[in-house]
């Protein structure tokens, strides 16, 4: 018997859908269950725990904002030997920007999840991010450092720190690209279409023509950063193109 | 041949004395001792690597940072489940302050070991703390989360956070222990001595007299520190033996 399986008879089918949402969302098995749903739980629900104390999911953003911040700066400490302790910090506070951290949670659709009173349309944007954030001080407390680590890694750095493009050295490769074709003369299509495949989260597929001809392909969670991958792919392509000629 | 043994041969014996003094300080023996130097090394020393990247002790101190205020969340979380997000933020604070962090550099003596080219008188406060934080991330680098886990807990919660002390509910044992014995017309005396025994780092040992009878005994890293200790001690058993009267 499994474990889903094992949750769907000792508990009820809605534990065993929450186990099998969060397993597709993590990437691995939740152990403590109720670690979890305490981060999808909005304080307008008004839940306490046996001792009176509030039950919702600002003390694990809390947890999860401190150990978001410290697998960043490792990677930051690893990926960018040249970089000072301000620059350093700087671009830590890029990464884990309010705006950024709302695009994470947006994209794994946390919403979904959350248990309030208020109607969610009346949320505003930052219940994504800090859902987020409590998402992790749940990996955390239940599985420890090196599955949050991961969790990070899969979900923050490999999909969004593009060190480069975070300093501002390129603010967008689509319009490069766009610009290089139109200086060129060449004709230029994005061709977008939904590709989620096995993933728990929406992807979508793209394909660069130029000339009618595929230049780059890409996959990622938006339109918006298939586009922006597969511009950044073709832009290598290109340059390497014309350092050959 | 032992650890220290095997380094005094295949490098300096500075590096042996080095290795033997980190040891003391960690509680467990360093692998990469080259990342311990680091975080020593102060930046008036101007050393760089091989590619020409500045090498001093401020990388570090990012990481190390970030870490401590992780571990220290943790504990915050765990400890004072009763406490909100913005409680758990200000507790946090106070325990990772400037000159909390000061504090704990200058009790492992750790300026000793720093390598700088400006005379040690010259420097701040600050370098206390900024090395310690340093430390904390080399131990990262060097042996990862656990390590860092069991340092933080032994070298600043255990001697350090007393919740109760940080919520400003009791400024002072000390105070309130002499305030009682003024009140109650009793003699009391703090006799401290030095009491170091197997450890690296200094310690006192105090013994409070109340009407000429031990009533607590305590031993910390400072007068302060162990006279407030005992003070804690002979609190409660006071405040024991009112209740049973």
């Amino acid at each position: 018997m499994n474990i889903a399986s094992k949750i769907f008879n000792s508990h009820s089918k809605e534990d065993g859908d929450f186990f099998l949402a969060m397993t597709r969302i993590l990437g691995f098995k939740p152990r403590k269950l109720g670690v979890y749903k305490k981060a999808f739980l909005h304080r307008s629900v008004n839940k306490r725990d046996k001792k009176g104390n509030p039950l919702n999911y600002e003390r694990l953003e809390f947890l999860g904002d401190a150990m978001l911040g410290t697998i960043i700066s490792k990677h930051l400490y690893t990926e960018v030997p040249a970089g000072d302790e301000g620059y350093l910090t700087k671009m830590r506070s890029k990464i884990v920007s309010r705006k950024h951290l709302n695009e994470l949670g947006k994209d794994l659709n946390l919403i979904e999840h959350v248990e309030s009173k208020i109607p969610k349309a009346h949320f505003g944007d930052n219940i994504h991010g800090n859902v987020f954030e409590a998402l992790i001080g749940a990996i955390y407390l239940d599985r420890g450092y090196t599955y949050c680590e991961k969790f990070i890694h899969d979900r923050v750095i490999v999909p969004y720190v593009d060190i480069e493009q975070l300093e501002g050295k390129v603010i967008s490769y689509k319009s490069l690209v766009i610009e290089w074709c139109q200086k060129q003369k060449y004709s230029f299509e994005y061709e977008v279409y939904e590709d989620t495949g096995n993933d728990p989260v929406k992807h979508f597929g793209v394909k660069l023509y130029i000339n009618g001809k595929v230049m780059a392909k890409a996959r990622a969670t938006s339109k918006k950063k298939a586009e922006e991958k597969a511009s950044k792919r073709a832009f290598y392509a290109l340059q390497d193109r014309i350092s050959k000629n």
